[in-house]
């Protein structure tokens, strides 16, 4: 294993090679054949990939170089190699889902989301690992900075593929604590957009999931996401992200509070006395934090996430069911034993105990809406600790509940609809703590601000 | 053709059919094999149906039987035969959508509301046509009352069956005017739900579609809708269906509001003259009847309605934009100039096209909702006039830019999610005209309620 430290690693990023591109002296084939090689010398152990389209890659990143040598890129991402999470479709490489009932899945047509990723000239190079489904039964991807580690999930290939350097850019989604728990782990910088900003195109089945980029840097999750949203704008029915088409500038916040939600009782000590030298060192610089114990509409907000976890996860398990029903009727052994019982699970509910749940969420979006006055955004650890060990499932052995790690500080922004920033300012035991910036909806750019504003202003913490 | 009136029209009916299941003087089998018959008969004109499962209705049919002899019956709808759009999957009948792009489709799934319908014991026979992807490029289906005029689309072989007595109720999709229309052609009873109120399974990708049922009359409307309701819900996030199991009682209205949007202007002289008696028929009831002239909100409403049809066109062009592209990416031929059209304004848009239509159509929902305290539903004719002659497209002539009819009294509903339910109560020329009942969202048993009562106290009208 590697020892990580937030203040020395250096992560692949895109936005500050482009200069170069412009004035020839480096090209996006010249990047892109870096990439390659890094994903040669470390793909073996991290797994982070399904199956990559090197040619087709090769081929629009030679499309990028005469397009900046012309000086037209496309947009500031022309030549950005990018992995896509396997739940996507790609018109031309399969979509397998981490499952089994998927598996030569190849239906030809682009993600509206990867459309607009091609549309932007970004390199469309592979698809990552999904957990099966997205949900928690795990692919083979190990942690770039511990292979006996879990990246997380569901997105784990595109967390572990940014953490490994192998791309300086991956979509992953988040249902429950898809994208923000991986990239804790792995030391990415992601976006979970509010709830409809991004345009899922063919994944519209489940209320609260997004689609965001797991990123080296707040510049370029913020040029991928951008990217993407002012050329397929957001869900049906929804107004699609909101900000400027470059990077926000960073912004101190006046005012934050801590959420705690079901995590901080979950949460190690060293990961908390990260977290509290972070929350330290934001009033070293005046920023005024709240506690629960502050405020009582913080109390309020904290009272009205009880349950959250488990609420997310009904809301989900119904939403998923007719899916998961239709794959088994087709192929009893196409998904495994843990999606099973999740099935089994949402098949014993009701539509009035679905309802009941999203009426809990509307209050639960009340509370958080009644602190917009208040604070400028929630902050938390992204995880309640660095990511677990994790040697796979030992037959005749109980089933691991959560061999992915646990959701339980990303189910609130799931539930929410909110925004979250997450950035890697914490190391735990030699392992990557996010720590993640929640604000209300349509907040994408204003968290991405204080974000950025953190990760200059603020010392990076090791325990 | 045949001289359609509306008062001595017989509909086929289910629910006043399941007494005689009960007491064994009919059984499911003999209920089905009756309307097998009437397909024989008038199928070869009619062409309401791409496929059948005849030998799986049967075996459905017959299990049925069974449930009902022992006395345990699954719902109010076992054994009922029903004809689901072919653009919801089926796990034993491919999915064509009407489209050359999706010839031979056989996803083997079952639609979430397919699903229920299973789960609640009804019969389904077979797939009916739908126009092209449910646009505007028909199918072959004409007229149950005249083969010389369109049945009304998309939902055209629904709408046809049920009007030619084949099947007691089918499934239609609405996204502008496909269910409303084509049931007003077609001398059906139908319900276009609240807009999530019947989940739609994996057909998720417009903002505006709603999926209901076609019927011979409003007790089975009501059955079907909440069958499918009470087991697969609403669509993801949303509250489903609010109302009792059985069909509500009927109702007479306090005050109603005649909806004119843009559609009186192009309403004909005999629609109009039909429709004023029933407006002369509310008020002998006792029934308050506003006009736009008699009310400023209603006149506000009115004018906040303008550009509404171009504005679905708009938001539903953009949402199926993908969609289309992938067909027409994958397969050149794969959907008509008709289609290709649509596809070609949708990519002129931008997403700022596309977040400035969703906010005026939150616009005109304010409008509506600002009806609620003033009047119990709204009504208007379901068509500016009957089904219109259509022979076909010549070829070298200019495209029919509404083969199937114009949608221009639907568009509101389906802008505002609003539900409605039309009745045949009207005859033009001896072709059925719908009239519409709208509500405020979630009223649509309300409105059931008074269309109930409508069909029962009120003359119908032949001019």
């Amino acid at each position: 294993m590697t020892i990580y430290s937030p203040r020395d690693f250096r992560a692949l990023t895109f936005h500050d090679a482009t200069p170069r591109f412009a004035d020839g002296t480096d090209t996006p084939r010249g990047y892109l054949e870096r990439c390659l090689a890094t994903i040669a010398a470390r793909e073996p152990v991290v797994r982070a990939w399904v199956v990559m389209n090197q040619a087709g890659a090769r081929e629009a990143a030679d499309a990028s170089t005469a397009r900046w040598k012309a000086g037209q890129p496309l947009s500031p991402i022309d030549g950005m190699p990018v992995g896509i999470k396997d739940l996507l479709e790609t018109r031309d490489m399969p979509t397998q889902m981490g499952c089994e009932g998927y598996r030569g899945n190849f239906p030809k047509r682009d993600n509206a989301g990867v459309w607009a990723l091609r549309q932007a000239g970004a390199v469309v190079l592979g698809k990552t690992v999904t957990t099966e489904l997205g949900g928690a039964h795990p692919g083979p991807t190990t942690n770039p900075f511990d292979q006996a580690r879990t990246p997380g999930g569901s997105s784990s290939g595109s967390a572990a593929a940014v953490g490994a350097c192998m791309v300086p850019a991956a979509i992953g989604t988040q249902v429950g604590g898809s994208i923000i728990r991986p990239a804790s782990y792995c030391g990415n910088v992601a976006l979970k957009p509010t709830q409809g900003a991004i345009n899922r195109g063919e994944r519209q089945a489940t209320s609260m999931s997004t689609h965001g980029p797991h990123a080296g840097s707040i510049e370029d999750m913020w040029l991928v996401a951008t990217a993407i949203a002012r050329r397929a704008g957001g869900d049906p029915g929804r107004l699609g992200l909101f900000g400027p088409e470059l990077p926000p500038p960073p912004r101190r916040p006046m005012t934050l509070a801590v959420m705690e939600a079901e995590g901080w009782i979950k949460t190690d000590e060293a990961t908390r006395a990260a977290f509290e030298a972070m929350v330290d060192a934001l009033r070293a610089q005046g920023v005024t934090v709240l506690r629960r114990a502050d405020h009582p509409l913080v109390e309020s907000f904290e009272r009205a996430l009880d349950g959250v976890q488990a609420l997310t996860g009904v809301i989900t398990g119904w939403e998923n069911h007719w899916g998961f029903r239709n794959l088994v009727a087709a192929n009893p052994d196409g998904i495994s034993a843990r999606s099973k019982a999740v099935l089994a699970a949402a098949e014993k509910r009701t539509p009035d105990d679905y309802r009941a749940a999203i009426l809990q969420r509307e209050e639960m979006r009340r509370s958080h809406e009644a602190l917009a006055p208040l604070v400028d955004a929630m902050i938390a650890p992204a995880s309640p600790g660095p990511a677990p060990l994790w040697a796979g499932d030992v037959p005749g052995q109980p089933r691991v509940p959560r061999p992915t790690g646990d959701a339980v500080y990303n189910t609130p922004s799931s539930a929410l609809g909110a925004p979250v920033v997450t950035i890697p300012m914490m190391a735990v035991g030699g392992m990557p703590v996010g720590v993640q910036v929640m604000g209300q909806p349509h907040a994408d750019a204003a968290i991405t601000a204080i974000a950025r504003w953190m990760v200059g202003s603020l010392p990076a913490v090791s325990v």
